[in-house]
């Protein structure tokens, strides 16, 4: 099952490493990691997609609210929030199929950012399955290459994660 | 100044901590790193967004492709690259404050995800200096929260990242 984890982290060298270093201690693969600046420049957050089940969730948890530059940590469910990627991706388009793929990115709503004689790149924001959905239907014609940038997420409503109690003070 | 760093790697426990590392070790810090799937289930592909000077990227490029996990690695420039950012950003937005925002949204074409009487969360797609206006323009209302994916890239045209040779050949 896949868990994200989102968390407030200091914005200095080092933290990146002492996180990824709790997931590969443990040999645990993140499905998707972005990590970026916030409002506040002293803060960046920090997304964690991760495969497993609830107790490994719940050990990464701990463990990283631990970590001194890990401000704030909090499990993002789905019910309760907004997920979204975007997918970068160039597709081997000649001539003669370009009619067919711009109508798969017209019912995605995908953006066409690029056209070249032979190929063509795309982008397209939404939900990871809704990404995935996309490139099966443009694999038959040649995935040149992509780039996604990872989930990203925000909880609906006004809560805030800067309001959250402390992980281990929650449970 | 800042250099956006595409790489392609092994898609395995680890590598994250084994490249960013190489930066900690130097006290480098990352403006954003963004690591997701690619098509091919043995590969990720990492986007490093790092500020620095033409030492520091030189630097960063060889001892990356120095590590095993690293399969490619280039240095995507401005002039022949799209750079694409996603932006989740949550703003107090009271009754009577709401038309004036989503007019804002409107001119940046960005989409309305979720509303709530006291606050609205915005998804916005662009190059960075657009997700930065964008920021500028809302944040007088109160920003409750944000997420960004941080940057990828692909090139223009029909080069792939596959195709190049390894960074300590080609210089």
């Amino acid at each position: 099952m896949q868990y994200t984890i989102s968390a407030l982290v200091a914005n200095k060298s080092g933290v990146l490493m002492r996180v990824s270093s709790l997931f590969s201690r443990r040999a645990y693969n993140i499905d998707s990691l972005s990590v970026c600046a916030t409002e506040d420049p002293t803060l960046s957050r920090m997304t964690i997609v991760l495969n497993g089940d609830d107790y490994i969730l719940e050990q990464m948890m701990k463990q990283m609210d631990k970590l001194i530059d890990v401000k704030k940590i909090i499990h993002v469910e789905a019910k309760n929030a907004i997920f979204r990627e975007l997918l970068l991706i160039k597709v081997n388009a000649p001539a003669e199929k370009r009619a067919e793929i711009y109508q798969i990115c017209q019912i995605f709503r995908a953006k066409v950012d690029d056209l070249y004689p032979t190929s063509m790149v795309i982008e397209l924001t939404g939900e990871s399955n809704k990404l995935d959905g996309f490139i099966n239907m443009v694999k038959d014609y040649g995935i040149l290459e992509m780039a996604r940038t990872g989930v990203t997420a925000i909880s609906r409503g006004d809560s805030c994660i800067k309001d959250m109690l402390d992980y281990n003070e929650r449970i």
